[in-house]
């Protein structure tokens, strides 16, 4: 049995315990925070009120007092607890622990109705810049060449524009986001499941170290923690929480990214889902939250800025088709024109005619529409100029 | 010049004049109403008042007598008005004139600004029908391979349900929705924007022969009529008006049939769009549809029927993925489950540690789990069964 409490300076790595700037966290607070990241499973209301209530150091120290009012795994957990054996796993791999009150602390999450006790982070990324700009790109494992290519791009997109894109380093959708990040020079935040120092998929080591290099690699659980499928689901609701809005990219109908579309929906962020083919069922989950009224179609990066809100300057262009030279035109010259014919001129009568229209409404409209090269006289009648659209 | 209100009886062929049933219009005013489609323009708001005011026998006449009040161009139109010869045409074709009143008028076009004042028809089809168990098709005449295979299994679909399919015989999608309905034998409408004679596009001939056959082919114009651009925009409302719903499948962001879809929102109509992949340009214009709030996306035909509405027994089953042996699982006994390893067997209280779960919820738990399945006992410990997906 180790005692936790107690030991806030001594053989702990420095580089674990400190914060990057800002230490509002004592030192034994935030070690008893890290010891609570390994005794309580993510989103557990009982620890969180434990530590809001007493601070982590009080609550830890209580557990292991075997206090009756504490459950019971807690106290098993505590007792086998090995926060140096943690700390010195995160050192090795060069994680941080942050807090509640540090500068880099992610606000977005203290959203959550249950939220971390602490995270673990690898890399030099500045979380506190996700509560401003940055967006969740996530989506199928199994997914399209499509969809990865509307993964990478979009990400490689808003990454350029200066917003940070967070993902679950998973294969498929989740991985194309960070690469197109990458690809950029963006920063992008891989959230994992099981601890910081266990790349998972084993497939995306390179990947994650990649991101840790340049962005963050982040978990709730302590190092060590394998990532239990209920630990993924409670990793997605983390990655909706860090951001400003999520956009689900493939969905299967089942697809766990459909949940971290449900957790930001929940906490008011607004999500965005990229169509596909109604013949693949990895679009179908996408199809769904948006027939759902959970999410809008989003097509291309501008849309996915515009669905981030905040940036009212950047609200995305209406698509428009090629512009054409009959745009502009008044709607009884366009009904002139209509009847104007290629090859045999017609009189000005004839064009009345046909068009429906009133005489002088005729003769007024002919000259303005040979003004814009639209028509052309010929003898004693009109005849149109074949329309060029314009690029 | 030709007078034409008197002649109610005489040369005009039988067939185009009365109606299939139900004979509340008067022959005479079925003639000036067959004449009034040639003198004013489709959504023309003084034709229709003077209809309505005046009967379209007394407002004919006061069209012919040079009334001051009535449009120069009604009057030089009705100067040149050869009624028994669009009449013959229409006789040659097999068409015939449908009139508000006539119990195969279809209701739905009477909630437009300014509804047809008469509908020439060929074919079998009763209108009628439409009011209360149709669909509109529509879409890019530059359609892709997938939004034919879309437009003509959704109308083979919802035309297999008893719906109407109507839409305006165009190249692409349009054609495609027809031939849906028509191989399952289903009622198909193709409304046309030149005269009811004139098959257009020509290369659609045989498919325009058809519909005629077994449904209806309609159009506001008079016989010998040319497809001229406004009139294909305003036979557009008129697809929209005689539906219970519009679906378009294809569109460019400057696809006519947008038009179609605005107007069914304007008529309080239900607006469905396909998806297709963003790197579509014959997608955008639904994407953009969706994005505007204009439009729900629909993937099939269930979504299509529940689009209509009026069925309520009929509403979509809301897709899901395949089940799971796991999907009705207590939320406890599913952590359990999540940490229970599949090779070598741990005991309850290792379980409990991994989980973070009570041991007696644990020890309650693994029983249940094995009696399902999912877990079997091995030795003093516990191991996963491989979890296999029902189809």
């Amino acid at each position: 049995m180790t005692s936790v409490g107690e030991k806030a300076s001594g053989v702990e790595p420095r580089q674990a315990v400190e914060p990057v700037r800002g230490p509002v966290v004592s030192p034994g607070e935030r070690r008893a925070r890290a010891a609570w990241s390994r005794i309580s499973e993510p989103d557990d209301a009982r620890a969180g009120a434990l530590v809001r209530e007493f601070g982590a150091e009080q609550a830890l120290a209580d557990v292991l007092s075997g206090s009756s009012s504490v459950p019971e795994v807690f106290r098993m957990r505590a007792e086998r607890l090995a926060i140096d054996r943690d700390l010195e796993i995160a050192h090795q791999v060069g994680a941080r622990i942050v807090c509640p009150g540090d500068t880099d602390w992610p606000e977005g999450v203290d959203d959550l109705p249950h939220p971390p006790i602490c995270l673990w982070v690898r890399g030099p990324g500045d979380l506190a810049l996700l509560a401003s700009r940055s967006v969740s790109i996530v989506g199928a494992r199994s997914s399209t060449r499509y969809g990865e290519m509307m993964a990478n791009d979009l990400a490689a997109g808003v990454a350029d524009r200066g917003f940070g894109v967070v993902s679950g380093a998973a294969f498929g959708i989740d991985g194309a986001a960070h690469r197109g990040a990458l690809a950029v020079d963006g920063f992008t935040v891989a959230v994992l499941a099981g601890g910081v120092e266990r790349a998972y998929p084993v497939a995306h080591s390179r990947l994650i170290e990649a991101i840790a290099e340049s962005g963050a690699v982040i978990s709730e659980v302590a190092p060590g923690s394998a990532p239990t499928r209920p630990r993924f689901l409670l990793r997605n609701r983390l990655i909706a929480a860090l951001t400003c809005g999520t956009v689900v990219v493939e969905a299967g109908l089942r697809s766990g990214s459909l949940n971290t579309a449900r957790t930001a929906v929940d906490l008011g962020r607004p999500v965005g889902v990229v169509p596909g083919p109604v013949t693949s069922m990895v679009s179908a989950g996408c199809h769904q939250a948006s027939r759902d009224g959970m999410a809008v179609l989003v097509t291309d990066v501008a849309e996915v800025v515009d669905l981030l809100g905040a940036y009212g300057s950047e609200a995305a262009p209406r698509p428009r088709g090629p512009s054409r030279p009959t745009d502009d035109l008044d709607p009884v010259d366009a009904q002139v024109l209509a009847v104007v014919p290629f090859r045999k001129a017609i009189d000005a009568t004839a064009i009345a005619l046909a068009a429906g229209l009133a005489p002088h409404a005729v003769a007024a409209g002919l000259p303005r529409l040979a003004l814009v090269g639209l028509v052309v006289r010929d003898g004693a009648g009109w005849k149109k100029v074949p329309e060029k659209r314009t690029p």
